[in-house]
């Protein structure tokens, strides 16, 4: 018989059960996060019509979207879940109570070009806060408060989160008299000016059209430096009036100043976070002894969320964490290692099978003590029995044999130490 | 502009954050059920080359599957979790510990026709042991003891869980001189004899080619009726000497045995649990009160799990609750209802801007002794607030202003009885 291909798909995770039990524990440490901040879990379809998928996206996504068609319906899979709130918002307004605080932890699905530590089926783990009609900043710092208290709690050592305003961003472009054109140019440029070189970074605006002097300004605003506090002053001093930029302004100094309790906060103008969605605060996270591996969770406001789904106006602003690819690429440098192999704290084995209804008592008993207790049934020789055990790494081993239920007690065995202690059966 | 439609497409879940909660509860239960058993969570791709996927699947899964093309490869979504479960064993064998205890808790999908109740994307909490070339019949009373620990934990009144065995039944019709054909096509009947009444039943067995005496044996079989040790006695009676009957019957009596403490699980030789797949035990859970809901829990015994992905021999025994049928189900006839509005336990509320700073301090001192705590960051006068307070219906209130900051104490206030509590700030 011909049998079919089963090697795991290129860009999807299947982990054996000891890094499955350590990718379990970093979504949990999230979502106890998440709902630390009385933040409400959603779990939304995966499936959307494509219209709705594509109301907003452009190219790239497009092209990257697992499409499927039901009849008469053309159907794709989400590729993020910011539509999907954007839906779920706009359809179920009148049952929700704004501000919206949510969490989403969830899959989703890019056809990417396959490549090393790139997913095609990943998790994203979010936190929105979504308002109606209005949404004070305050709630910008609250979201990069969680990211903060997330990767406290993950350990993963010193890590900062940088973080810009993207209509400060516009209103200096906008200062510089460029045209829409070159604006726009000029934010995807910047958005990707720390991947290349200075001089490549200059030879892409002068092909953009920008003259020596707006180049300079360009570098000098991206390129400010020092605390807070000073980029704040100097951007005060460059006098530039526009709205766009004294708005961006004002909200980036509130955010910093309702996060100066954290001192890996950094104002960091070279931040874009793409050309799509934000409209203010966008940030990132770098873990300081890994640069190389980028943003490890991120996020911004976006203020026109449902626009595309419903005449109501919504504001979000939102933090995200790339679940998948930050498992990847802690497990590569070594940050993550393996968990443990069986979630089982006991394995009870009844020595022979007239032993395995007092086996299964005794697992009874010790579940409704609140242990997790495997109790292990197959008719092998107590030594291959305690190969099992040794295999699975289990930390404790009870056998129940004849004495133990003759006796009414057995030995709780520790299996790292080898120390046994008699119970009561 | 013209709006997508953005209606939740037909037979797909999009719950309100208060049935969400309700919904996300009883998961973990089941996920807590199978962990206390020392059950590893996996949690396999969604996606599959659509030739693993229909490798084994008739008919009406190739019709239902959603298919999907990515580059040369077709693929699909899966339909259940058996056939990644299948896949993760056959491509891991050499890195697991057999017996494999497994618990996956996830979405499948299947294209049916849409009506009430029935869900394209949905739920299953699968409970799994997969033995390499062995697998005591012991681990099917696990599973089944897992299922009646599900629904005493969930809480939902008396249930009984229907227990048969298909060796039993094929020794049973094979006794009967049955063709192959006919042994099927009477399997099958059996599968659909509870939805329809006695002379249907019996016209079906005539038009498979059943004489009348052989119809009154198969009325004989399915209808025993007794304690299980009744129905144990009976079918020994019955004489009948092929190999798989006696086997079918040892294995009942077996499990039977091994659930004797439990008074809810019943044989009734009823229970085949659709043609693909099972081989020996197949257990269904009745909810005493709601029979009409049909089966909110079964499963059964496999004992050629991975033969279309691998040469070696691999038995599986698993247990399955379809979340997302039961829950609706259950909100249906009104077992469940919507838990609360908020994850949070207290809502923190600034009287004024300039008072974000301490209302921030104290949410976190409070997150630092586990509780989950909102803050609302909205400029709206302290009427509104309330009112917010009343609409996520939270259970404490504490409003931090000028006061409180400058006396260092506020007062916790108890949603429900009006009580406040004077605390330090």
């Amino acid at each position: 018989m011909q049998r079919p291909n089963t090697a795991t798909l290129s860009g999807f995770m299947d982990l054996t059960p000891e890094y499955q039990a350590a990718f379990d524990k970093i979504k949990q440490t999230i979502a106890n996060v998440h709902s630390a901040y009385g933040f409400s879990s959603i779990d939304t379809p995966l499936i959307y019509r494509k219209e709705i998928l594509l109301a907003k996206a452009g190219g790239d996504t497009e092209k990257q979207i697992y499409e499927m068609t039901r009849g008469e319906t053309d159907l794709a899979l989400r590729f993020d879940q910011t539509v999907p709130l954007a839906v779920y918002v706009a359809n179920k307004q009148s049952e929700l109570a704004f501000p919206f605080k949510v969490s989403q932890i969830g899959k989703v699905y890019r056809g990417e070009r396959s490549q090393k530590g790139r997913f095609r089926e990943f998790y994203q783990c979010d936190a929105d806060v979504i308002g109606r009609g209005e949404l004070p900043i305050a709630y910008d710092a609250e979201v990069i408060a969680i990211l903060n208290d997330i990767f406290t709690e993950l350990d993963l050592g010193k890590f900062t989160i940088r973080i810009a305003n993207r209509k400060l961003l516009l209103g200096f472009l906008e200062s510089l008299d460029l045209t829409d054109g070159q604006r726009v140019a000029t934010t995807s440029a910047i958005d990707h000016a720390e991947k290349i070189s200075g001089d490549e970074f200059k030879e892409m605006l002068r092909e953009i059209g920008l003259d020596e002097e707006r180049i300079l300004r360009v570098f000098e605003f991206i390129e400010l430096d020092g605390t807070n506090a000073d980029i704040l002053r100097n951007l005060t001093v460059m006098n530039i009036t526009n709205d766009d930029f004294k708005q961006g302004l004002r909200e980036l100094r509130e955010v910093t100043d309702l996060l100066a309790a954290y001192d890996n906060v950094k104002i960091d103008l070279m931040i874009v976070r793409g050309l799509d969605y934000y409209t203010g605060t966008v940030f990132e996270t770098i873990l300081d002894k890994h640069p190389e591996i980028g943003s490890v969770g991120s996020g911004g406001r976006y203020d026109n969320l449902c626009d595309n789904y419903t005449s109501e106006k919504f504001q979000g602003v939102g933090g995200s964490v790339g679940l998948s690819r930050l498992f990847y690429v802690l497990t590569e440098i070594g940050l993550v290692k393996p968990s443990v192999k069986t979630s089982a704290e006991i394995l009870v084995i009844p020595f022979g099978e007239s032993q395995i209804g007092a086996a299964n008592l005794l697992a009874n008993k010790l579940r409704g003590e609140g242990k997790r207790v495997m109790v292990l049934y197959d008719g092998w020789k107590i030594g291959k029995k305690m190969e099992f055990a040794n295999k699975i790494a289990v930390p404790f081993v009870a056998v129940i044999g004849e004495n133990e239920v003759t006796s009414g007690r057995y030995g709780l065995k520790n299996m790292v130490t080898g120390e046994e202690v008699q119970e009561v059966l």
